[in-house]
């Protein structure tokens, strides 16, 4: 048989320790697929001696000199899980510019320099794959490399990070608020102790940059998401929501454009939004993840799976490791960066986006003209209001509830809108805002 | 920039007409992605001088000399949109022999006789790719062929005939039989004047096999699965499976096993089935299709999308055009056939099944018993048991109604029972037998 393809896995992990456990579990089914065998040449780990459990591993192949591991000449590809932006990429671009190919679930390092890594590749001529980077498991990034590339995407719409869809699956089965939902959460071990990165949406709006990086041929980095996280859904917001025959989701919304010079461009966000129950992302329950794709020529095509845990994204990182010791064993190399489109990247403010806006108003006469002289004012069209009281029964001095859904306007003139209607003396408080998405 | 890669296009019907549609259309972002342009070297059809509208393409390309265009050596690349077997088999060989690269949507070839074209791509140094061939627009092979290969697939169950999708679904939405279901079906466009092999299976047969070789590393031929249709599903049984919280979808159905001696099978079937509504696929409607894949590590996963029309099969054709173009400029092969796990193919009598079978039977004492001992004789164990009325309140000498779900049973012991059921003199009726997948 061939000799084997030697590994380097930075880090071990929940995901490093199912790498290592697939490996020797699959070995001959992998090789077969191969045609050699995968060979673990050593595993760079923080500290030796500690306990990772019933490991089928030889001990003596742990290291802490990652850097010493990464450049022995009888290592051919690198695995890195460790996350973080240094020291992974300066790790990573040694491997590259020395010829290694990298697989690499590193979505932050990715979305804030992506070009470093892919830089380094053109100039040692190997490969970087990235599938478990985004949505886990979910065979998604080889799809939009690949299988799309003879269509035109138009959107991408994706719940991408698990945590926050665990969080709002239940508050909108219990009419929880969100710090219950995330206390459950963090319980479960669906957040961490510091959930930051989920729940403010820093971990989506990576995956967001990646998707649509390659959606699109451009280069979008972690810092042209527009991103907003979920702490301020309210239990209020998930209401409103319901009674609208919507939920709430955390999206990431990645869209082709054009700017008023007629030049195309792309604007990517991530923030909570209603989608209507109809929708296929809106069953999308737990910590699963899902992405929808609108091709011109394709139409509408939806990726559904696990997107986080150990033995999901090995599984992404082993397809790859699969994929790049083909290829090396071929001397060939997959198609580099795909970024000749080099769209501009439109501000936030004038993305096309529908707003639903609940107002606690005083119920006399006159109101909804104001309030709708306010939304004329702004040039944002009103597709639909709702009348009803809000606690307890309408009077001639009571509060009444207006609930409004916009059509189509530039966020920036949503935005100032519900900035004016505060202001407004009729409107006693603006209760819940909130974007819509997928054609309620 | 780079000389162009030039295609032959074999067909030129509904996909043939989007094919050229999009090349033209697409041509500058396609030539970015590939590095080179594509230019169409010729197209051959059976009749010159037909109306093809207003294609986007010099009418001199034209030609009846298949054979004649594919043997030139100015082409690179053969595009088959033509389907069936002859003439489009020798066709492919020739070109495959001859080392041009082959992008083909013909399943019942593939399914018939794929290894006369994965021999030929061999012999020849081309490739084959056939993304088109199932599930239309949904990128589903290559994540099989590639993202999945660190993996081990247990199962895919899959909803890959639109046609008869949109007949079970209208059936279940509004109680019509099958053969209105079908009518409208046809006259809305989704089934053609001739409906054999969509409502008989032999379409998602094909397609089965397809998957099943390529999920299992195996050779499965059109020839290996088992395949019924869905003519007989009645109104009844619909109603039934509904009583259930089911609905009825033609599922294909690949899934691994061990035989008796210990030996690792694959069992590959197309039938109609009850599966629960909060099954995912529960919800694929009209004429979409959906691929559910259970595996090791990434656990379960679904692709949604379009399976059918020119668009939608046209797209998945470019992607593979984009990448074998790509493949050639590089001069390199992407992996072949990987069949090295020579599965041996499991009988559908042993396959295991679960029987939803709904009695109308005589409604006096010792019926239940009765019934019941057929089931213990065939070592069929029974999961629920439901008695109602049929067709009336039930009296001493009245009908009753009994609805047995079993527990999971080789189905030639389910079909025995069933059998033996029939022949008792207390059962006035077999209503309705339906195998059950998904977990009811």
């Amino acid at each position: 048989m061939t000799s084997p393809v030697r590994l380097a896995l930075l880090g071990c992990g929940t995901v490093g320790q199912e790498v290592v456990r697939l490996l020797h579990e699959q070995g001959t089914d992998l090789a077969a697929r191969i045609g050699a065998p995968l060979e673990i040449a050593g595993i760079a780990v923080r500290r030796l001696g500690r306990d990772r459990g019933d490991l089928p591993i030889d001990p003596t192949l742990f290291t802490t000199d990652a850097l010493g591991l990464i450049k022995r000449d009888d290592v051919d590809v690198v695995i890195e899980v460790v996350g973080g932006i240094e020291p992974a990429r300066s790790w990573l671009v040694e491997a590259l510019r020395a010829g290694k190919s990298v697989v690499t679930a590193n979505k932050a390092l990715l979305a804030e320099d992506g070009v470093a890594l892919h830089d380094a590749a053109a100039e040692g001529g190997g490969d970087l794959y990235y599938e478990a980077s985004v949505a886990g498991a979910i065979p998604l990034l080889r799809p939009l490399r690949e299988s799309l590339h003879g269509d035109r995407i138009n959107r991408v719409t994706g719940i991408v990070n698990g945590t926050t869809n665990f969080i709002l699956s239940a508050m909108d089965a219990t009419g929880a608020g969100f710090a219950e939902a995330l206390e459950e959460a963090t319980e479960l071990g669906y957040a961490e102790a510091d959930p930051t990165a989920d729940v403010e949406g820093f971990d989506a709006a990576a995956k967001a940059a990646i998707l649509a990086s390659l959606a699109f041929h451009t280069r979008v980095g972690a810092a042209d998401v527009h991103r907003e996280g979920i702490t301020e859904v309210t239990a209020a917001d998930v209401a409103s929501a319901q009674a609208m025959g919507c939920t709430i989701k955390l999206l990431c919304i990645a869209a082709r454009g054009v700017d008023p010079a007629g030049r195309e461009t792309v604007s990517v966000r991530v923030h909570p939004a209603m989608i209507p129950r109809s929708h296929p992302l809106a069953s999308v329950g737990d910590a699963f993840n899902a992405v929808f794709v609108e091709a011109d020529a394709a139409g509408e095509l939806m990726f559904y799976g696990r997107g986080a845990g150990g033995a999901p994204t090995a599984s992404a990182v082993l397809g790859d490791v699969v994929a790049v010791a083909r290829n090396r064993l071929a001397g060939v190399r997959a198609a580099s960066e795909s970024a000749y489109a080099d769209l501009a990247v439109r501000p936030m403010g004038e993305a096309l986006t529908r707003y639903h806006v609940s107002l606690d108003v005083a119920d006399r006469p006159g109101v909804l003209a104001a309030v709708a002289g306010v939304f004329a004012r702004h040039d944002v069209s009103i597709a639909t209001v709702r009348q009803g009281s809000a606690g307890g029964s309408p009077g001639r001095d009571g509060d009444a509830e207006l609930v409004i859904v916009t059509h189509v306007a530039p966020d920036a003139a949503l935005a100032a809108t519900v900035g004016e209607l505060r202001g407004l003396d009729i409107v006693r408080s603006v209760t819940s805002v909130l974007r819509v998405e997928g054609g309620v």
